[in-house]
Order: structure tokens, then sequence, then C-alpha cells
């Protein structure tokens, strides 16, 4: 099929686009600017422009059989700094998007959710795709909107969706350092020479998941015809400290990192049930989290 | 104290401000024209504009204590038709009310949610305020995103709220009939002469409220320094069908109702759970809906 992957020369975006074209879809590619680490691919179509020009997206979902939609302005640590900008550009530049999939009668979408901000401070811990949403900071709070105007859109006009909320990705050309993904933040700093600093006692634990098998979980999503939300996810936890040890044995030094005073919004724990991944897609995560962080290390020593 | 109410010449609003003046408070109105039933009342103040208009609120936000904030520019029945501007006007207004509270240093927000949508298809009856929020409309989604929003604005700026989740109000000067409200479009056809018209077989089950009773529960909410959500209802369940029979009742007529093919979005039974606002606030419903129903049939007929 013909995917326009919206937000397809970022991180998560690039990584997607060569499972795609892998399995042999052909791919258009709309965002504000190419790839930041590699050349234009072959086979690719790009169209660059902003994610809140409406004409612009109507162009790029020309043709397409289907969307993936990983835009997002903001970051988790980012968005409460202007919750009205976040709306603007995030929530309704989306219902901008399904109402032009409606009008062009396109009808599927996947949307790249957060397993880690749509719950808020779980209940329960792996967290379940029925866990309420409780989402406690601006991020949170939009992707959750989105995912219930999915809901209602698949409902009143037929658009078929899924919703891939997903756990903490890392690997190669994930550089937005200090605003998203420890692993990456800490490959950056170790590759420059400088110590690795952490929030807290390093105690706090995460499910980290290579984009590599978050890609192909959703190029299996897109060419599916399941709906609604899945957790995407190692299924494992992992604490920063642990982190710490992995990159001392990948690197084979002894890193000693500086423990800085906690963040108050800092969930303790969060790891996500992938069981309705794995069931429905069989679907599980192929890469070692010590395999993936030395090819991310590599991947950072080439930069 | 002072409290501004956002909406205070709208249905809900105009008791409020009634209450409000009964309990001593004083009391300033924004909204976008005059009340539609009565002069403007001594000893409030008015200010007109838009709920859109950031230099406007910010001008009638100047010098007060509290805020009720009890706008809506959409209907339940009506956000689906156009969710972008659901949304601008209703979540993007309100963010920047919040951001100009903060601003200003007011502390003090009640916030009409709505008990009928948050929740979605209810998974217990009576619905507790721990039901996780599923809406599955535009008014609904929107409620609900404000009043995570506002969890997050007093968690990071202090600004304390409470969110009213009402079920469904009735009583006199509630005249937008056909887009919200059974009994008052009950009421405006029957002064009308008109045959009384019912979607399905007349057993949808809803939990009614007297305004009066919910502009009482809302002075209290805005004196108190509670937060968070509660319910506010009858805590009964009443028909459509046994709507009609009270209406028949209260007339001394045989009503014959028309029935009509049921719609699909239809919930058959929403009952709130309010133990929280009768424990809370020594609250308690104090009409009784045949009362109810006939003192607002005088004012239709007065009308």
């Amino acid at each position: 099929m013909k995917v326009l992957v919206i937000g397809g020369c970022g991180f998560i975006g690039s990584h997607l686009v060569d499972v795609l074209q892998e399995r042999g879809h052909r791919v258009r590619v709309f965002d504000r600017q190419p790839e930041r680490f590699r050349e234009p691919l072959k086979g690719v179509e790009y169209q660059f422009g902003n994610f809140g020009d409406r004409m612009a997206v109507i162009e790029a979902l020309s043709g397409v059989d289907a969307v993936a939609h990983l835009v997002s302005t903001t970051f988790p640590g980012t968005a409460d700094l202007d919750p009205i900008t976040d709306v603007q550009d995030n929530l309704i530049g989306t219902l901008s998007l399904l109402d032009a999939m409606v009008d062009l009668g396109i009808p599927r979408l996947l949307f790249l959710s957060s397993g880690g901000t749509v719950y808020g401070p779980p209940e329960v811990v792996p967290i379940p795709e029925t866990h309420p949403l409780r989402p406690i900071n601006s991020y949170g709070i939009v992707k959750s909107s989105i995912e219930h105007y999915l809901t209602m859109y698949q409902r009143k006009y037929g658009l078929t969706s899924i919703s891939v909320r997903a756990s903490n990705p890392y690997g190669p050309r994930q550089a937005h350092t200090g605003v998203q993904g420890v692993i990456s933040t800490f490959l950056a700093r170790l590759t420059a020479g400088e110590p690795l600093e952490i929030w807290g006692d390093g105690s706090v634990v995460r499910d980290y998941l290579h984009v590599k098998d978050l890609a192909i979980f959703c190029s299996l999503a897109i060419e599916s015809k399941n709906t609604g939300a899945y957790n995407v996810g190692s299924g494992s936890g992992v604490s920063v400290n642990e982190i710490v040890s992995i990159l001392s044995n990948v690197t084979g030094d002894t890193i000693s990192p500086v423990f800085k005073p906690g963040r108050a919004v800092d969930v303790s724990r969060s790891v996500l049930d992938v069981v309705r991944a794995q069931t429905d897609f069989k679907w599980t995560c192929t890469i070692p989290l010590e395999d993936g962080i030395a090819q991310s290390l590599e991947w950072w020593q080439n930069l």
C-alpha cells in the first residue's frame, strides 16, 4: 500500500520509513525539514511543510491508502510550558488531519500516542490498556484527547485507527538530547566526555524499546485491520542505574554518574503490559537492551 | 467574596448569580449578551464580551476573589459537528482563562463540567467520580481535557479548582429547546400545544437536577477549599416515560407522546453517585422533581 508518514524525517519516523520500504510499501513523507542525519532516501516522496498548514496536509494525503501520524511539536518535558500552543499545534492539527482524511475517504490511520504519559501515575504495573487515562501533563492530556477523538471519528465516519502507546523508544538517530530519552542523553554525554547526570537516586524504572522494534510494530499495525489502543514496549522494567551499568559493560569503563535532586513529577515505576500487542500481532521485541545500547553508542561515536 | 461568573447571563449562570447574591457575595458577570428573560439585576456588575477575547477576560478578572466558569459555546448534541471550533472556543479559551488567573494571582475556580458526557458509557450505575473518563463525544472530550488541565494547574501553580459534573439540570429560564434538556423541550411543546416526541421507547433513564439545587451547590463549592471533581445530581434515575407521566399529573391532561426511532448514541441509563457532594458539603437536592416541573411549567406559561 501507499503510506503517508507524517513526521517521517524524525527519529521514529525515519525508522518507520525504512521498515515500510523493507516490507514493500510505497512511502511518502510529510515533515518540516529533511532528515538530520541521512540523505533523502531513494524511492521515498518527500513533501515539506507545516503540520498546521491544512492545504499542505491535504496535498500530502492525495492518493495514499493509509497515514502514520507521528508528529508532535512538543515533548513530554516541554509541553507544559505552553499548553495553548500544545493544543493548537497537536490537538487541532490532528483534528484537521482527521477531517481531511474523512473528506478524502482515506480509511486508515496509525497514531503515535504515549504509553508514558496517557495513564498518569499508574494504579498497577505493568499497565494494561484498560487502565484509566489520567494524564497529569499537557503532552499526555493532548495525546489522550486525540485518542478519544479517534474513537469518535471511527464510530461516526468509519475512519479506522490504531493508537500506539509506545514506552520509551531509544536507538540511532535519537538526538533531541536533554528533553527526550535518557539513553540518548547518556550516550551523547559519554561521547562528548561529559559526566552522566541522574535526577534522584537512579531507581526510577522505565520500559525501554528499541526504535526498530517499535517501527516494525507500527508497520504491522498499519497493515492490519485492528483498531484501538496498543501498548508497545519491552514489557520489562529497567532502572536508570541498570542503564548506567549496561553502559559500563558496553564501554568497558567504570562510569560514575552525578546524582542530582529528584524531580517531583517522576513516576517511580512505569512498565507497560504488552500482552495485547504480542497476542494480536505475534510481535515481540527482538533487540536486547544491551545490544541496542551498544549499537546506539556506535552510531553516536560515528556521528 | 467577589465572584466573577463567566456565563452569568445563561440558564445556570443566572441562577448562580441569584444564589451568590442571596448568600452575600458581590457578583460580576461576564457574558456575550444580557439575560434573555430578565432585566439586569441590581448590584450586579455586567461586562459583555467574547470568552475568546483574552483582554476582555483579563479586564473582567480584575479585583475578583474567585471565578465560576460556566461558559460553553457548544452543546453535547452539537459539538460533534465541529470539533475544531469546540476545542478552539472551549479548551483553548479555558486555558487562556487559567493563564490569566495565574498571572493575576486569583486562586479559586469553579468549572462546570458534565456528568452526562465525561464518563462515556458507564461501567457501573450510579457512576462514582472515580469512574474512568472515556468520553465518546466532543463535548465530553473537551470537558474532561479541561478537568485534567485544572489538576495540572493546581499542582503547578496553586490555582485551586473544583469541577462540577452536573447531571441533567432543568428549571426556569432553560430555553435552548431541542438541543438541551428534555424537560424544557417538553414544556415548550406543551405550552405551544404541540405533541411531545420521544426518541426510542422512553425507557432511557437520566438524573434530573433542579437548576436552583445546582446553583446552591456551586455557591457552596466556590466558598469552600475543596478541590477535584464532584458529581452533582439527584442521585435518582427517572425515565422519559416517567417525565411524561409527571407532566400528565401536573397538567391534569392525559399526554400521549409520539415515539420515534431511538438514537444510537443514547446511553440507556445514566445516574450519578452523589455521595461525595452530600458528604463533603452537607448538600442535597431539595426540590422534588414533580414540584420543579410544575414550577417550570408555570414559568413557560407566563413567558
